[in-house]
């Protein structure tokens, strides 16, 4: 049995994959860019993921490899897979979660609810865009965005001038009038098992993941199962899929982005589900049968752990945050401090109510602080 | 805050340290004995745990050592201590753990239940206790022994003249007429802070532990704590404390063993209970402040997995046994197959009875061998 997993990308993904792998006995090698990296435990190699040779000497050491981000040049990774190399998941769907505008036209081809939008080759296309979009749109670059870069609120296409001179396409999409945002996390192996957690709520402050509620209150679950089932199947994607939604104030769901891999949205699954979003990617990279996502208590709640400064980095609190004794699980990354980084986060579980498991999750998170 | 902790020993013990480690964002660095441990991820040395220079070396890496086993000489330890080198558990516990007869001696002292026991440096000590005894006894050779070794049924010192050869003090116990094995686990952190399990009963085959439940059925759980508390204190014990205990026919608790680290009696503990052995270990042993050991359910079950042969290391019947989707619990240990030796362990939990944890735990069991 393929039992050597390797992981492109050494950052806390990568590092909360270790756990399962020391827990199944599975071996984990990650290639990571830099010596101290969250993942270091297991970093085998150090080097550019985006040259051929390193990870083609990477892939030498390891049976399968998956990843800790999607940002392997698709060049890379289909030249090894002619040589017979196995990444999990796989070029054919990896071109979809790097790609804006390819990911956008996949769906609509499998008619999976996406909010409007078009391709923009021109200031022009822009404009118009935006003038049957009640003046206002999201204009994104196809490739290299995360965490609320690439993307941008314009009014005119003189709000991008310097996209648009790059001379390469754009996606523009509707600014859509959401409630709420949502997402839907699952697994897929290769033999075709699929296996959804609950639909959880997020809340995004400034562009990045602030809180998980699991499962999201009152919400169209068996839509937004659906919506994964059928996005995991159509762009055969293989290990974790997070798939974000738009709630609309009509109760429409959107898609709005993807990732191919455990994703912030699914933290809550360490200690909230029988079989976590780290676990369940291992055995879907290696297809092994998926474990039971069934929670493990009515309510999770997940705040992530931004840094505050270039000083704190959680743990010197430690001692005053544990003493609380609120049951909530503390995790870091290990990373050094900086302000707006993500540098762990807290998960506590409840059977009383969402607001239960928050106010746990508050008191370790405010106790963390300074 | 100290957050480098340092293990001495490379075994399963450190290797299931290295998760909470993760999860928590801190460093830890292991002294393996050997290249390719189960805990090789964190080996950030490898040498013989016996020579001083190797283990001064290694504590100038980290901010407290702690241990995998008990064998580290008291001479390092003391030397290194005298330059300000800090162990959890200290020389001042270890001498206990490390000298059988010193264990009896100081619990005799603390008037914990213990066998009835004496000194033996000749063979008519020896025959004296058996003919006391109706003519049985259980010989120890007091330091190096564990899982049964160093341990030996005798009828007369004609079964002891190889020991008795040697010309070192024997400790003789006798063999106590008991119903069942009980263990009791907790810890303790150098500011006295200290926390107990629920008491297991453990069952062994061949003088290695077979099967751990949780909790021990209408056991005398008050008296447990108490004797684990005792002793946590009277030997100044820091980290994990195992408490093994022999429950007579009368229903009284005697002390059979003591291990002073993370034990095969707590690996339930693992998903058991809101806090494992292993991050309690850590806490202790950094002294934060002691997590909640609240059990998950009501009743869980460990089964130890022993290698069979030369060859079956498990991990390559897990689809047969993840198929069965039991919510089984494995973990395997990264070691080379070999009869008898433990190669993993599987945990069930159940709140409807042990029966029911253990049939679960017994369905993967039974999948993963041959």
């Amino acid at each position: 049995m393929a039992r050597t997993i390797g992981v492109i990308g050494g950052g806390q993904l990568a590092r909360m994959m270790i756990v399962p792998a020391i827990e199944l006995g599975l071996e984990i090698k990650v290639l990571a860019e830099t010596e101290g990296s969250p993942a270091h435990l297991a970093a085998t190699q150090v080097g550019d993921y985006k040259d051929l040779e390193t990870v083609r000497k990477f892939a030498k050491t390891v049976d399968v490899i998956t990843f800790d981000h999607e940002h392997v040049p698709l060049q890379v990774l289909e030249t090894l897979e002619s040589e017979g190399v196995r990444f999990e998941p796989s070029s054919n769907a990896l071109r979809f979660a790097q790609n804006k505008l390819e990911m956008r036209k996949r769906l609509a081809e499998l008619d999976v609810p996406i909010p409007d939008w078009a391709e923009v080759n021109s200031a022009s296309d822009l404009d118009d865009f935006i003038a049957g979009h009640s003046g206002i749109a999201i204009l994104k670059t196809p490739t290299g965005g995360y965490d609320g870069k690439g993307v941008r609120v314009v009014r005119s296409s003189s709000d991008a001038t310097d996209w648009l001179a790059l001379g390469k396409p754009l996606l523009v999409e509707e600014k859509v009038n959401f409630v709420r945002e949502l997402a839907q996390l699952s697994a897929r192996s290769r033999s075709g098992q699929w296996k959804a957690w609950q639909s959880v709520q997020t809340i995004q402050r400034e562009g990045v993941c602030a809180e998980v509620m699991s499962p999201a209150p009152n919400a169209d679950y068996s839509k937004a199962k659906e919506i994964a089932e059928k996005i995991a199947i159509g762009l055969d994607v293989t290990g974790v899929l997070a798939v974000e939604l738009f709630e609309t104030f009509d109760g429409i769901l959107l898609v709005n982005e993807l990732a191919m891999r455990p994703h912030n949205s699914g933290h809550f699954s360490i200690e909230g589900s029988l079989t976590s979003q780290f676990e369940q990617h291992l055995r879907a990279v290696l297809d092994l049968p998926l474990g039971d996502v069934t929670a493990v208590s009515e309510y999770a709640v997940m705040l992530n752990l931004l840094g505050s400064d270039d000083k704190n980095t959680f743990v010197e609190h430690y001692a005053k945050a544990l003493k609380l004794g609120s049951g909530a699980h503390i995790h870091t990354y290990g990373k050094g401090a900086r302000a707006g980084r993500k540098m762990g986060h807290i998960t506590a579980l409840s059977n009383e109510s969402l607001d239960h498991a928050r106010a746990k999750a508050m008191a370790a998170y405010e106790a963390l602080q300074a």
